[in-house]
């Protein structure tokens, strides 16, 4: 996993996070097959993600109507209702518009 | 850790994401310092962390000029000095107008 390089301001980011449930035996296979499916979806620029504790998951996209059309996936509208009644404890899922950033050079 | 309860969108985040140079001695030492810190801050929400590889650290704010404050205190600009310098392989900041959000009930 590294830090997403993405566009010039603005552009989208959803931050979701979730706390998982004990018991969560797809998780693992859903969850890959949607950081699969997600990378083929137009406006998609990249995401970040980590889990302690608490998973954070962040996706930046080109556009409202990328992040739309991604939540309306069937694929991905299987995986939600998984998450919903299986996978997650608790979840919060926020639509952010990017206004300003800023990236160190790296090393 | 928990999920942040927040306010009703309309509000701000600021999503910072980062890679950890391998010595990094007195990283917990500030980090913990800027913990305590920013929960005095006015309109500071709530936030959410976790490292994983990568840290992901986002914190909610009421509006912009709360987040301008913070970022301009003394103490904090310390510490972001020594995140730049020392800290750090690499870094991003965004901050992002929440629009909307969705919570679970949690359970």
């Amino acid at each position: 996993m590294e830090i997403s390089k993405t566009l010039k301001p603005p552009y989208y980011a959803v931050i979701f996070t979730s706390e998982l449930n004990n018991s969560s035996e797809d998780y693992e296979f859903v969850s890959n097959r949607m950081v699969e499916l997600v990378q083929q979806q137009p406006g998609f620029l990249g995401f970040e993600s980590a889990r302690e504790g608490i998973g954070i998951t962040v996706s930046y996209w080109k556009d409202e109507a990328s992040i739309l059309k991604w939540s309306s996936n069937f694929e991905h509208q299987e995986a939600q209702k998984l998450g919903r009644e299986k996978f997650y404890k608790s979840y919060s899922i926020r639509i952010c518009k990017v206004e300003r950033a800023y990236c160190s050079e790296g090393s």
